[in-house]
């Protein structure tokens, strides 16, 4: 045998055992990576991401994203306002000030990192991850205001550039009196200037970038260098004091063109007018010639660099801060004699605190993202992006606050908080410091500026791109087109005139504060998504990055909005504003987006964990809802609807609601049409206002099918107490027969299952909602199972279809009962259970069964008893096949001879319950033929059936009688449903049903499961 | 015929056709309102509640409520603090500071008489209704502190009575130098005595109530018409200034016994010591003859009252607060030479501020719950406990108002802010405001105090004794006890005992404080009671009261906290520690109750809600979570066990579980075995940490009932997307036949209803969770279906079972690919999903099929054949059994014939095969009887897929080399679950698995949807 087997052919592969899976939902391994290789690096819904690959090498931590975030977050905000921050704020709070806008870049630095290595993020940087991972409509908003804020860091590094030409480089390019105004139409031409470049193509601007962050880098350094050689001071640049105040010589110099000595002579042309009234504090120290603290005189020139050796240190110690208008002086006591103090002083151009410093420094630490979202260029992200980050953050971090210490404890104070250095003629204390060029610095500060501006410039419209490819936000659609070159075109305009407007605010202060808010709100949503994505665990968050804790991303999150609010809360609210705008359109306008993002899962995580709380046994009366599975046979039948408008109008129960559909057939097959079914289903509901579930279930079997929705719908605690089952209309028709055994069926099951049952009968005629009913509601109250049938019309009248009806309540009382006092009771009762009712009591007499009852009865036997004959025949067969032949059959024969017999038989079944009633012997013998046809025992049993089938219609039509007599008028009446009867008598119960409601236009039969479902205590 | 019918005789009721509800689930409506109206207006869990109608008769509004009300909001603090904080406020601040405490009184009203008239409220008050409310936690915690309020205001009424006593009636009585030890002494005795009265009984207590209420209406009345009444002013009481500054003439009085005259002479001993050094201030003043404001020298007597005439009222309009220590004066600047200054000028006792001055006042506005714990004895409850309580809340708030505006406009201010007035040698303000007779108010005052301190003492052991006997607080169970008169003598006792401890802290303004924080976490609960119930409109919440909402609930909420953590934050900290405590202890020992408290009810609408606003939609790959449907089939075999151990293990998913047990039967008639099972598998679930659902379902047929399980089970959104279906081991015994083709089926539901596939193999071999395995997680990966493969062993390894394990992945390399490339391309591939493993790529070559393949093959199609033809009888009998049976007789056949011929099968097999594969004629006639028995085309067809059988077991039988070869040692294997056969090979298809799997330990075959569950992007 074995061994000289032949080959297989190759008609079947060696893996012919998940042949079939191949070609249906699975895919080869070599196929599948194949395909994913193509575009592993690149996002999919990104134009232009598919361009980088080409353009970029794969690219290490240090150029990769060391060198672009360092490069994003040293700024212009250094070298102009840190020493004035330092001077402001003196050392300990500057230096927290540092700390805090550190510590929120930071954390925010762990966030990113974190999820920046949870797989690729192509561009659009914080847009695409916080939309991936919070939603596109929080991803939109943020995505806008990232976009805002680079675009205002634009003007911002503009405005900074002007500032630095026009105050230090040329003071003389003043071109009108208000400063602001030169600083907007020189910010405008530089705009323009940089506007060109960048429209010249992003080749050209990225040729600068490189040497750009040299130059920040070497300012930089060679200013903190600068620091520790000028150890013992210098005495190369002096600025002018009048006794403990600054003097404003720049002022006097714009003004004359003249520069005065800083003595009292020099002076006296600035201080005291022609007519020779002076300047108060001026004249009282003019003349003091040792000023306290100094060995000169009251009017002097000081060195600015003091040097690290001269104990400065400590007079920057600790915080001065000033409100608008206040005269900078060294005595804090002295806050000037505001309105007759000469202009040559100095003054505060706006107040300051610990918290709106943090507002103006903030921009110096952000930039942060610039390497996270290259992780498509990276030769290994999930290494690069965190250590190339943290290494920029830490860095700049460690850079900014050693500049605070050094600067601190090297410029003098008064010159430190002289903000534009204007007591020595315009002085930038960063270039002054600055070892070995200091002038060389002053134009590698602007030069650093100018191209910080420019890369803000390029990056702006990219970022605005990406996030209009996207095509979540439907505004943005035309800024989606990018030129031949690869240029957005349109995108780069409106950056250039969105910065413009940025460049009319002018002042650095409002813009930094600004950008602030945009990019807090931004590192508020990275933050954010980390901390959920963490506490979620979503199987799909496994980022590279480890060393990330909810904690401290909740922590970042904290920061950011504490920040945010107390920094600047009036340009926090126009973050928030602008932020919510962009939400809601996105929310009602935007393209319905499924990413995945953590909202979304949160929602599920949400939904299990209240679910799993929910205790899963029954509820206490007091908080019993109706929580409804409804049962319907068809989607669009008159009944169904009927049956929607009531459920719907029932909604001020506020419970669950499940509407179920049980389709015939074998599932595997009907999938497909189980699901359009589901869908069609849940259309209805939607349609009709429910809040609620849909089910379809496909069985072999119907009553199967909804015995398991009766078993099992619903969820843990959350499951259904009450079954809404629809009247079957059609089960006398011919051919209908099972119907009655299947609805009686059902309701044996959902008695079973402990559940109340509603039976809406004649749905079709119920009011839709939306009209307005008026009339009277009634209840017939036979039996007390539980309340239901108060609760009920008490929640239906809540809605406004039923707010103008009356309820009326019906209580039968029995023989033993004292009418009166049960009426009083009732009113008691319904008052406690804060039920509004008319009660009326009506009692059951003993009464005559009326000839009408034994017709019916025996009419009822008739049916049944053929029935019951086919019932015994093989019942594995269709029944419904088999019923329908027969009974056909039998009908035929029953309507040729039940007329004349009728009477006949009236009289036997009387005479029968007569006998047995008075258990007297048979007296007319003609009539009771059938008792000598059967055994005793059997007799007595079927005559005992009779009796019970009589009274119980006796019942049913005496209750019919009263309601058609008390109710006719009623919108709707609600009636106690009996019980299930025995297991023979489906098709009695059906017809006792029929009497007990005929002629009655609108009923819902109710069923409790006898547990309170209302309560009288509190 | 009709007319005489025989009347019916009574076997049967007139309501026969309810007569089996009447005996099961229903009552009569009379019986059922006999047995309520017994215990209609009683608490059905307080003993002491069986009394209360048997003692008192039906009450109105105006006595039940109002007064009762009106008693307990009236108290001391109106006379002895009221001035004191209009002089400290003034009149603005004062206003408010009594309008935020009317406010947070008149929010509550609001709040109680909702919940208060939302059925009968029993003993216990405010505990009862929150613990209904928010549940037995909150409500104890809730009604321990309403005690320890109710028993500390009896201390603050007796302090109240002793500071009235000894300040103003009796100054002499004062028995030790610090005036707050007479306090303690004093305040002990009349809590001895009032003690003795309380242990007296209700009754003797009761007499005092009616007269007290009216004395200090009389009181209150009487001061603020000698208000009106002094419109220009009265000389009667003269207070003592020097300069700005009241002089403590009291204090003198004490020391000396003299009572000095208030002029510079008189005044000399007090402020110039005995060597004639005076006090700076007196000195300065002493000799000013016209003080400004005033016609009258420097020291002087002012008139305390100065009547509305002389415009004082705009001296009182602003706030004087002061800090502790500082001197009273009129001057603001003023501040005193603290130190120098001498003893006799009045210095504040504490810090004041608004918010403190709440504190303090705030006692006086509470009592408005003692109207709606009396719900029971009220003739109209709903209409007395709104009407009387808001009348009573508005007729006090109003009183208090016009007293601000009243006193401020009358009083002169500096004897205003003199707190016990000591420069008029001790007066109270509003016994000298008093008309006609001020020193009988003193002693009314005096005597309404005690009342109150009475009241107090007399409801707070009631209280308790009402906590106590519900039960819920195990260590309160002592105080169940009565005596048999129905006082709850232990419960009077501890009263008396904390009443005693607040005695001791003796300033009136500490107890204060404490008592409001204590009575604001009572009306927080009230508030927040009434607004959850409100939002919940949970259909028991039908408040007769209808004039509330949710709104303003919440409003008077959001105030308690408020008020509560700004006026005294560390006394809040206290309350809430006590709370906390409470609830906690409760939560741990008490008995668990269910009231049906809107805690639970939220629980519901929460998971509700949570499930609505889910998504029905498939999740993305990113949230992708393995929500797991787990069919056992039975509770506690060693195989469910095991697959437990797997669920639980895969608990890093965080996803729904629902673990679902069919059982064969009819419904309607083993709901209580169903519910049995149901008790045993949430057991279960519960013992294996398993936070999920639990189901049984009772169907006729077992795969019917898991076909609606897999249909049907989860709701809305939170749907299972993974089903665990254990391997059946025993499919090949004997009689067991059938469940090959149940399990295949069931895949093919599980298939169609898209839903992954995880079958456990060998699961009873699974290690528990608790031990720790280590070793490898081998994945053999042959289909890509959508990364389930990947995802579940990541999860598992996410457990600390699992924890030290690798995960190794085998992928299954075709011929077309190219094995280094392939396994670059899949280490890219993992590493972007982020997932850890080691890659092994193994090619699947051709290779000869072998011998042992094609004996399996055809061992198999015996098998399969003899099923085959069973399965083509009568489809509609029970298989099973009929299966059972043929099988039996087929197999003791093909035991005894197959092992000759199977060789020469084998031949016949591999024959066909050949022939087919080579299209060549058949060489071996003899061979291939078969191909002559049958047409051409069914021997085709039966030759192609017996050469398909052969293909798939040559792939089952060398994966399974393979895996045996390498995979040995795992300790787990995930493997690809082949798709589901066509129709007729279901037993093939169980061989083929047999085969793939033969000899490997713990196995789970996983068959994913095709959509991806893992994504390599961010």
């Amino acid at each position: 045998m074995g061994g000289e087997r032949i080959p297989l052919c190759e008609q079947h592969s060696p893996l012919a055992l998940y042949e079939e899976d191949y070609d249906t939902q699975g895919q080869k391994i070599g196929q599948m990576l194949r395909k994913i290789s193509v575009y592993a690096a690149t996002e999919p819904t990104s134009a232009e991401a598919d361009e980088k690959p080409k353009q970029a090498a794969k690219m290490g931590t240090f150029m990769g994203v060391f060198l672009p975030c360092l490069q994003n977050i040293f700024g212009v905000l250094f070298f102009i306002r840190l020493a004035w921050i330092v001077g402001t704020a003196g050392i300990v709070q500057a230096f927290f000030v540092v700390f805090v806008c550190v510590s929120v870049t930071f954390l925010t630095s762990i966030s990113l990192s974190a999820i920046a290595t949870n797989g690729v993020v192509p561009a659009g940087g914080p847009y695409y991850m916080i939309s991936r991972n919070l939603g596109p409509e929080l991803g939109g908003a943020v995505g806008i205001l990232f976009y805002l804020g680079t675009t205002i860091a634009a003007s911002m590094y503009i405005t900074g550039a002007v500032e630095i030409l026009l105050l230090y480089i040329f003071p003389n390019l003043k071109l009108f009196d208000d400063i602001f105004n030169s600083f907007r139409l020189l910010g405008s031409v530089i705009l323009l200037i940089l506007g060109t470049i960048v429209l010249a193509g992003v080749r050209v601007v990225n040729k600068f970038a490189l040497p750009l962050v040299f130059v920040v880098v070497f300012c930089i350094i060679s200013s903190l260098i600068g620091c520790l050689i000028r150890f013992n001071g210098s005495d190369s640049v002096q600025f002018c004091m009048v006794g403990d105040r600054p003097v404003d010589m720049t002022l006097y110099l714009e003004q004359t063109g003249t520069r005065p000595n800083c003595t009292a002579e020099g002076l006296e042309p600035m201080f005291c007018s022609t007519n020779g009234s002076c300047d108060p504090y001026y004249s009282r120290v003019r003349n003091i010639l040792v000023w306290h603290g100094s060995s000169k005189p009251a009017i002097r020139n000081e060195p600015v660099i003091k040097g690290m050796s001269s104990g400065v240190f400590f007079d920057n110690l600790w915080s001065k801060y000033l409100k608008g208008g206040d005269i900078l002086s060294k005595d804090p006591k002295d806050r000037g004699e505001q309105g007759k103090a000469s202009e040559y002083y100095i003054y505060a151009q706006q107040v300051t605190s610990f918290m709106i410093l943090i507002g103006v420094f903030f921009p110096s630490a952000t930039g942060i993202m610039a390497g996270s979202n290259r992780s498509g260029n990276l030769r290994d992200a999930a290494k690069s992006i965190p250590l190339g980050t943290l290494a920029a953050q830490n860095f700049t971090s460690i850079i900014y606050l050693i500049g605070v210490v050094l600067i601190g404890s090297t410029v003098s104070e008064m010159f430190l908080r002289d903000k534009y250095g204007r007591s020595a003629f315009g002085r930038l204390i960063i270039s002054e410091l600055a070892w070995p060029f200091p002038t060389v610095i002053l134009l590698g500060c602007f030069l650093a500026s100018v191209g910080a501006g420019m890369q803000s410039l390029t990056g702006a419209p990219r970022l605005l791109q990406a996030i209009a490819a996207d095509d979540v936000i439907p505004f943005l659609k035309p800024f989606q087109k990018m030129d031949k070159r690869g240029e957005p075109l349109r995108a780069i305009f409106v950056t250039i005139l969105i910065c413009e407007c940025g460049i009319l605010i002018a002042v650095l202060e409002s813009l930094t504060a600004l950008i602030t808010q945009f990019f807090l709100m931004c590192y508020l949503g990275v933050n954010a998504a980390c901390a959920l994505q963490s506490l979620l665990k979503s199987p799909g968050w496994r980022p590279g990055f480890r060393h990330y804790h909810w904690s401290l991303s909740f922590i970042g999150a904290i920061l950011c909005v504490a920040v945010m609010f107390i920094s600047a809360w009036h340009f926090a609210l126009i973050a928030i504003f602008v932020g919510v705008a962009v939400y809601k359109y996105i929310e009602y306008a935007g393209a319905e987006k499924e990413w995945g993002d953590g909202i979304r899962g949160l929602g599920l995580s949400a939904a299990r964990f209240a679910l799993l709380n929910l205790d899963e046994k029954p509820q206490h009366s007091r908080n019993w809802r109706p929580q409804l599975l409804v049962l319907v046979d068809e989607v669009e039948s008159q009944k169904t609807k009927g049956v929607m408008h009531f459920v719907s109008q029932l909604k001020a129960g506020k419970g669950l609601t499940i509407v179920a559909l049980c389709l015939e057939g074998e599932y595997a097959k009907m999938a497909k049409v189980a699901a359009a079914k589901q869908h069609e289903l849940r259309g209805m509901i939607h349609k009709h206002k429910i809040k609620g579930f849909s089910d379809v279930l496909v069985t072999e079997n119907i009553l199967d099918g909804i015995s398991c929705l009766v078993q099992t719908s619903g969820l843990g605690g959350l499951r259904h107490n009450a079954v809404v089952l629809g009247w079957p209309d059609h089960w006398k028709q011919e051919n209908q027969w099972h119907v009655a055994h299947n609805f009686v069926h059902i309701i044996r099951t959902i008695t079973a299952s402990q559940c109340a049952i509603l039976v809406p009968k004649n749905a079709h005629d119920y009011p839709p909602t939306g009209t307005k009913v008026t009339g009277n509601i009634d209840v017939w109250w036979v039996v007390h199972d539980g309340g239901l049938l108060m609760l009920l019309p008490f929640l239906l009248r809540q809605h406004k279809t039923w707010r103008n009806t009356t309820l009326r309540l019906f209580a039968i009382a029995h023989v033993e009962d004292n009418n009166v006092q049960m009426k009083a009771d009732l009113e008691k009762f319904l008052y406690h259970l804060r039920i509004d009712a008319k009660v009326d009591v009506i009692e059951m007499t003993d009464s005559d069964i009326s000839e009408y009852t034994y017709e019916r009865t025996i009419k009822m036997e008739e049916r049944s008893k053929m029935l019951k004959s086919l019932n015994k025949t093989d019942r594995s067969k269709d029944i419904q096949a088999h019923l329908e032949e027969v009974t056909q059959r039998k009908l035929s024969k029953i309507n040729e001879d039940s007329m004349p017999s009728i009477h006949d038989r009236l009289d036997k079944l009387e005479n029968s319950i007569h006998n047995q009633d008075n258990a007297k012997p048979i007296q007319k013998e003609g009539r009771v033929r059938f008792s000598e046809d059967e055994t005793k025992s059997t007799n007595a049993e079927e005559t005992r059936r009779r009796r019970y089938n009589v009274h119980k219609m006796h019942t049913a039509v005496k209750l019919n009688e009263l309601m058609k007599n008390k109710s006719t008028d009623a919108q709707m009446i609600f009636v106690n449903l009996p019980g299930p009867p025995e297991p023979s008598s489906d098709v009695y119960y059906m017809e006792f049903i029929e009497a007990l409601t005929e002629g009655l236009r609108r009923v819902v039969l109710i069923r409790g499961t006898g547990a309170e479902v209302v309560t009288i205590y509190s």
